[in-house]
């Protein structure tokens, strides 16, 4: 790991375990809200702090009571500068909260705004990044070092070390696994008007960036995260053998549900697409801290999907109509 | 109020205050996780003991690590046989957390599971419903019974008879008032594939259940719920002239995101859908509490525009192909 990541991430753990916490926020926009949603469900399960997800204006607009001087919010912006997640961290750093922040982006609006600043490396897809210097690393280095902080356990130890000695590996072989599935996907659905995902537990948030950024942003096809588990409480009816859905199956303890609606799924839609964390190669991550991975991994392997629906449809994923283009 | 519907709510109450709560949890599927969250919204905004909603086979499965003696768990089923949810009942005061459930079935599976049992009311569309008897008004009645006997507070008052007093004649006259938007809207939308709805706040639950329940359960009609802030980092690039939204504006702290996404997305589909809590007569809702009110009566209005949507269709809402017809 690059030394100055390093420093970075020990200053915040450092901030994060001399403080009384009481609760930790994480808040971003779209797809960085996506990114930053499994660190939640990380903590929902390991410790009793209570912890919650926001849009970053739903978070200052709503103003949770217990927002205050033992709160912890995490924020995230690519850019760095992302208006209201600027402002949901200068609101909450008024607050009082400790304020961490993870950007690509040294010197830019969000890390000024933020007590502690975590930069991250980005690459264009394809060109060299190393996995354990991305944006989900750097948030799960941030996440599992706070825990191993407070609460020391072979557990966090092994998930730090998977982040720092496996995750790379991980990302580069499972991209090579499923280099032809993502082919595939393009060719035989490079005509779809509509693509739902769904996914549960960790994995939900990817199912959720998949549509709002790849399909509804990047390739204006439209989509709509359903949550495995809702599934048969409504959206199930809309199953045909012509609608497409793309199921993430996770590890461990929500795979139930997972397996459950893409049983469902299947049975009636000749479009379902699979991605299951069972034919994921996670050698070098450690095997008691896999279910929290298989997001990371269904994120790497979904944006090569989008790469080459993208080649296929013709709609570069660059593309925007409105986006940095107007005011709005 | 019916007084049975008085006495097991003062008991639920009274079980409440005598706890040292640390955690709500609302838990349920479908249209009643729906129901439930806007007390999390409320819950949230008002006091400093955290709160959450959870999908029930989420709740079971992710298995909150704060999960204890000292949560309260409420949970909701219409039909009080959802298996999960009696399930996720179960399993909540296995952990010795309080439970309370809300049911149209007295002696259900679920009324059985739980310790605090509210029963409420309902009717098919069009037949006589007091609004104080509905699922809506027992869950407002038992949170903002329960705050003001944590905090009592003049507000706290105020919704508590705004439910008793006022909420059936808002209900009656806001249907009236919306007869003839909700007509043309079946006949102008009655040939769309796909509606998207948007929301924010505590309104984002009824985008969530008009999208899920009313639409893709009901009329087999795509759709999502798009949160008015996350609308544009993603979702917006999807509008364009002929993409159908209906858009929810609240009252009060969150109608800022509401605005927003409205102006944008009026300006660029031309069959952008208004639900404007400022034209709902509110008379009769101390003006105070207002902004946790209007997700009801923008409900109301909106199960009436889904019954005229399905009378122009033909499609009728009781339909369904999957649905209480298999295993599943």
């Amino acid at each position: 790991m690059n030394q100055e990541h390093v420093q970075q991430l020990e200053a915040a753990i450092q901030a994060v375990a001399q403080r009384k916490v009481t609760n930790f926020y994480f808040v971003a926009c779209g797809g960085s809200l996506a990114n930053v949603t499994p660190a939640q469900y990380i903590l929902d399960r390991e410790i009793e702090i209570p912890s919650a997800a926001y849009s970053s204006n739903e978070f200052i607009h709503r103003s949770p009571k217990a927002l205050g001087p033992s709160s912890v919010v995490i924020t995230c912006s690519h850019s760095g500068n992302t208006p209201e997640t600027v402002a949901a961290t200068t609101f909450a750093r008024e607050k009082g909260a400790l304020t961490i922040c993870l950007t690509n982006l040294v010197d830019s609006p969000l890390w000024e705004a933020a007590e502690f600043k975590l930069h991250y490396n980005y690459a264009p897809y394809g060109e060299a990044l190393r996995g354990e210097e991305t944006s989900m690393a750097i948030l799960y280095r941030l996440v599992f070092g706070i825990l191993q902080t407070l609460y020391p356990n072979e557990k966090y130890a092994n998930a730090i070390s998977s982040i720092e000695n496996g995750l790379h590996g991980v990302y580069e072989r499972n991209k090579a696994l499923t280099l032809e599935a993502a082919k595939a996907f393009g060719r035989n659905y490079k005509r779809e008007k509509l693509i739902y995902t769904m996914a549960s537990g960790i994995n939900y948030s990817v199912a959720y960036s998949f549509a709002i950024c790849l399909l509804q942003e990047m390739q204006w096809i439209h989509s709509s995260a359903i949550h495995a588990g809702e599934y048969f409480h409504g959206p199930f009816e809309i199953t045909d053998f012509d609608v497409p859905f793309i199921v993430i199956k996770g590890l461990g303890e929500t795979r139930p549900l997972d397996d459950r609606a893409y049983d469902f799924c299947v049975k009636y839609s000749d479009k379902t697409i699979l991605i299951d964390a069972e034919t994921f190669d996670l050698e070098g991550i450690s095997p008691d801290v896999r279910p929290y991975f298989t997001n990371l991994v269904a994120g790497v392997v979904l944006r090569q999907y989008a790469q080459h629906l993208s080649e296929e449809t013709g709609h570069a994923l660059s593309v925007r109509r409105y986006m940095w283009k107007m005011e709005y």
